[in-house]
């Protein structure tokens, strides 16, 4: 944790705040910080600053904050990933929001296997949960949207357009497609979509090339999803700051 | 695992091999394959192909193979990293295989806890059995070189040279530095190091510098190493591939 998240409200008007249980726990036993330690701390959806430990015990820890800063700008990047096993979407989820990915939608493809759809790890507060572990590892205060859609087609032809609007669109591949550096970007954002492990289907793939995503290969070997995404992001990055240059 | 990987020698002069235990209960039960099917398979350090499963019982899977082709080539990035947590140090090992690195140092840094060193994840055996399952996760055969510094001056100072004889040498700041654009690569391999959770200290990343390796930011976040790694990695291979035109 390198950024103490509160609730919005969890902030009185004097500036001071109660925890007990995980973040708790965390400042005393990880943070090793006791009363008269300054450590970071942000309001979810607002802003970040340093904050005192007033009083600690293994109870409770006080603390006063009033955060001013504002958080970091947003990853210039979207996703659109084929949902992963639950083990790996927990390390997903946790990756794209430490990275400043704003908007996230898991979808599913015919090579995800129904039973992920059902797994509890689905549920909001638990998607929640693993986005607010990214924020505090990242410093970010502000929550990435995401999105399931179980099924492909209705969500390609019906919503990709709206939940998308950005003006570069990218198809990771594994291999036999260009390096991105063949790719022009128009900038200033990208929407990038990432298959499931076994790839996406023909037709998946030929649905979302129609639509204007342009494959790119991650290299000649099959990286799993967990660091296909960063992987992916950091290279969609770079590349976008690059628009404008020549390819 | 996408490629099922023999030690040399496993394959007899007929072109067999009997396997038993983690690789056959995965043949059975996870690509649920069975007598006549076809998987991809390769021997450690040499060539790799298809492979005909001959006969398949819950004990012994026997397959038959003849790989012919020559693994993927290399990542030309190497990796300097401050030793991560053993939790973290797993996932990068099988990730910096899966992307195909070859050269990865482990060092200490004043900012990783010495505990570190005691874990049982660095001895040879264990760190062997995390790059296999990278290897199978990429579909490579080559293992990569792992050595482990538990001191930064001695290694830096006396060894950091022979081990990175890279033209191009990176460090990974999380904050503060320029954007890897901002840097011209030489080409056409890099050495690129990534520090502790808490960052390189002012004297190592000074050391570092003097060195040749030039900082760049990751972004405005703080990335945890297994997503740090891929990240950068990627970002260091688009990069390396603009070696030549203007930055």
């Amino acid at each position: 944790m390198n950024l103490l998240l509160l609730e919005p409200g969890e902030l009185s008007a004097g500036g001071t705040a109660r925890l007990a249980g995980r973040r708790a726990r965390h400042v005393l036993e990880v943070l090793r910080a006791g009363a008269g330690d300054r450590i970071q701390a942000g309001v979810i959806g607002g802003r970040m600053g340093e904050a005192e430990i007033l009083t600690a015990t293994p109870d409770e820890v006080v603390i006063a904050a009033s955060p001013d800063r504002e958080p970091p700008p947003p990853s210039p990047v979207a996703l659109l990933l084929a949902l992963p096993r639950p083990k790996i979407l927990r390390k997903v989820l946790q990756a794209a929001a430490s990275m400043g990915v704003k908007r996230l939608v898991l979808l599913g493809s015919y090579r995800v296997e129904k039973s992920y759809f059902a797994s509890p790890l689905l549920a909001p507060d638990a998607i929640r949960e693993q986005l607010l572990l990214g924020l505090e590892q990242g410093r970010d205060t502000i929550l990435p949207e995401v999105e399931l859609h179980r099924f492909f087609k209705p969500f390609v032809e019906d919503l990709l357009d709206a939940r998308f609007p950005e003006r570069d669109r990218l198809l990771a591949h594994p291999a036999g497609a260009a390096p991105l550096e063949a790719l022009a970007p128009a900038g200033p954002r990208a929407a990038l979509a990432i298959g499931p492990e076994g790839g996406w289907t023909p037709y998946e793939a030929a649905a979302l090339r129609d639509r204007g995503f342009a494959p790119f290969t991650l290299g000649p070997r099959v990286l799993r999803v967990d660091a296909a995404v960063p992987y992916a992001v950091g290279q969609a990055e770079l590349w976008l700051r690059g628009a404008g240059r020549p390819a």
